[in-house]
């Protein structure tokens, strides 16, 4: 008799392990499990689809249900798992009943974490297509909105509500704005969200959701006075969904997400991937939890495929996103400044400013580029990259260039592109690192 | 007294040596021989000047004598440097006269090679600011044009004139354009320059140039007919110039270029750098010559700094390339597959088409990428990509994996960036890299 897989959870991480697994080994039974009608989409779409650059929300699916069911997995939409006992290996469902399994991926995503201040619970999440639908069609173009945090999906989001043509403020109690950058690369940032008419106030701790009558968000109060809106969206962060996972005795590390080896393995026939488990930080060397598709997407299918008898192995992140915020992309990759100190690392740090063309090219755009490198050795530790269209993407060759622990003495060399559409005759991450290795002194 | 460093040669090998050399020795006397009237400026963009895009040839120079005079360089153009004698450490001037050096940096670039074909000899060559100048002033909207050799340089200058009008047509020998690229990623080459209107013929070879009454050329004759053109232009190549290296006793390599070592030296007190020099390729671990401004920026301030008394070493290339070519970014490193079977890799190849942006994103381009692994490692040896614009670029971290030696089973778990407008939730080289596993049967 095949042996049964279960999946709970039915978007990137969870699809992808029953994707994968379904490849390896097609006598296995694999059933997932999903609350939302959706599976497989994609979440860092919405700011797009709240802004109306998509359409339907249809289109952030990669995967239908009816597509997985095609590829011979039973996806049971609509359907939350409760309960996880791994003595007796079954699944209780929180409609009643249970499901045996043999293996089990758990890939249970993140939770939005409201702020403790009062009327927070009355403001519903935007974090599915569900969820999603229901915040745009309910969109109402005469009245504010505020976005509380203005880390990525709070600018993205903001950004979304001044394209739909509401007046928007978003406030964060940092004393900057997007701290996944060192503050001065934010300065472009938060100028880039002003210019496109958000009201950008940093520095301001939110006290209470203003709620009216009905029980519905009329406002904010901060510790700097009230602003009015009739949209309030809470963007203070989201916290791997470990419920189950604790509860089933499975081992949760430090950052509050599940501990899984690097075969995403987290216990007998247990496997875990996505925003709700720990990741190895290649640079800190040691765990991390970071809630992106694309590590979700990788730790899935390493799951699936481990989950079906193979050995994948995931190698860890270095800390690489990006994100176009009102006309300007903006990406990192391994530590910042603050946070290479914060790890105790001695770091120097050089930012340059150079061009996505060569300086006589027509449509030339800026790119700032700052390096965080440890002193001692050279080893770039991180980057950060702010500037015009075809910028951000740059970012990537300085996430291999940490991911291999490269001194910026051997980066500035480097045999990249060039070509006078493109970059000048140094390539902007050759620039930097030309500019790093004359700061260290040598 | 203060030594003297003689430079032969003003573009970017030269004028960067000789402000590499400003800058670490004060005290050093340092003279800058150039043929012709302009100093550090932008080959590359010759096309773009021809086709309109750029308007002023003036906007290809970064810097001008005037400005490395004012950084305390005696720049000396429209003077020819005839001859080197390195026992007698003296530089003898074409225009007559000597000028006695203590260490040289030999920077004389490249030549066009005209094909020996009968009539070449009266096609003037468009390598330089003033031959480009001449050539743009004289085109003729009213007269077709016949480029010959359908390279970078061929195909840039084939779109320029169809830029401007002419009915152009693009010939080579070879059966494919672009020979930096393998056949099947050509062809996506060839197509989008036939759709800008470019009369491409591939497999034809040139016989003669036919020339009118008074010398100039009138058309091509080639092996499958003839071709009426006002203007021609013989992009069929060019070589490392290595006349006064080769008299002066210097060591020329086996690819015709001058044999440096690492730290660009070829002699005693003597560099050399740019196109007229050897570099080390990484992979095929021989000496190359290649042609790229970005090596020549590179190689001059390493030769200008050890000249200089530094101790920079050049670390090699990897082949990488970039070009815009009708609307298509193309690019390459490392080795195409045809490469590494002639340098006797045993090579298995795979090729992807992926996004520029996620699926469902408005403005979504085509990025195709090939692969080219080694069998029995999964060594990454080459990749190319054609496609849509900010395609091009994401050859560097291709580049820098080839740098690396990285195998393309590590290379599909590396934490690049992706947000949406950017990419698929998997970068195009991550697709690739996991298709590259996939087709290595592991």
């Amino acid at each position: 008799m095949s042996e049964r897989l279960a999946i709970v959870g039915g978007d990137a991480a969870g699809m992808s392990a029953a994707a994968s697994a379904r490849r390896r080994d097609e006598s296995l039974e694999i059933v997932a499990f999903e609350r939302g009608r959706f599976t497989s989409y994609s979440a860092c779409g919405i700011p797009y689809y709240l802004g109306g650059l998509i359409d339907d929300v249809a289109d952030l699916v990669a995967r239908t249900p009816e597509q997985h069911r095609a590829n011979g997995i039973d996806v049971r939409t609509g359907t939350e798992v409760a309960g996880v006992d791994l003595d007796r290996r079954e699944l209780s469902l929180a409609g009643g009943g249970t499901v045996p399994f043999d293996r089990l991926v758990l890939a249970t995503g993140a939770r939005a974490t409201p702020p403790p201040v009062p009327g927070a619970e009355a403001v519903e999440p935007v974090r599915t297509l569900e969820e999603a639908e229901r915040f745009r069609d309910a969109l109402d173009g005469d009245h504010g909105a505020v976005v509380v945090g203005a880390g990525y999906i709070g600018l993205e989001t903001a950004e979304a509500l001044v394209r739909r043509g509401l007046r928007t403020a978003l406030i964060d109690r940092a004393p900057q704005v997007f701290g996944a950058l060192d503050a001065d690369m934010a300065e472009h940032v938060q100028r880039a969200a002003e210019a496109v008419g958000i009201d950008v106030h940093t520095g301001v701790a939110l006290e209470e959701v203003l709620l009216d009558a009905g029980g519905r968000p009329r406002g904010v109060r901060t510790d700097r006075g009230e602003l009015p809106a009739r949209h309030v969206v809470l963007a203070t962060g989201v916290r791997p969904d470990v419920g189950l996972a604790r509860a089933a005795g499975l081992p949760i590390g430090e950052t509050g997400a599940i501990a899984v080896d690097d075969a995403q393995r987290c216990g007998d026939g247990v496997w875990a991937a996505g925003d709700c488990v720990e990741s190895r930080h290649r640079v800190l060397e040691r765990p991390v939890n970071v809630q992106l598709g694309t590590h979700a997407n990788k730790q899935g299918r390493i799951a699936g495929v481990n989950a079906a008898g193979g050995d994948l192995r995931f190698p860890g992140v270095v800390g690489t996103a990006i994100s176009r915020i009102c006309e300007r992309e903006v990406a990192r990759t391994g530590l910042t400044e603050r946070e290479a100190r914060e790890a105790g690392f001695e770091a120097v740090a050089e930012t340059v400013e150079s061009g996505t063309r060569a300086n006589y090219f027509p449509g030339r755009g800026d790119v700032h580029v700052k390096l965080v490198v440890e002193e001692a050795t050279g080893r770039l530790l991180g980057a950060q990259i702010v500037g015009a269209e075809t910028a951000g993407k740059r970012i990537d060759v300085l996430a291999l260039a940490v991911w291999h622990g490269m001194a910026v003495d051997e980066l500035q060399w480097v045999d990249l592109s060039y070509a006078p559409p493109m970059s000048g005759v140094l390539d902007p991450a050759l620039v930097a690192a030309r500019a790093a290795v004359r700061r260290l002194g040598r």
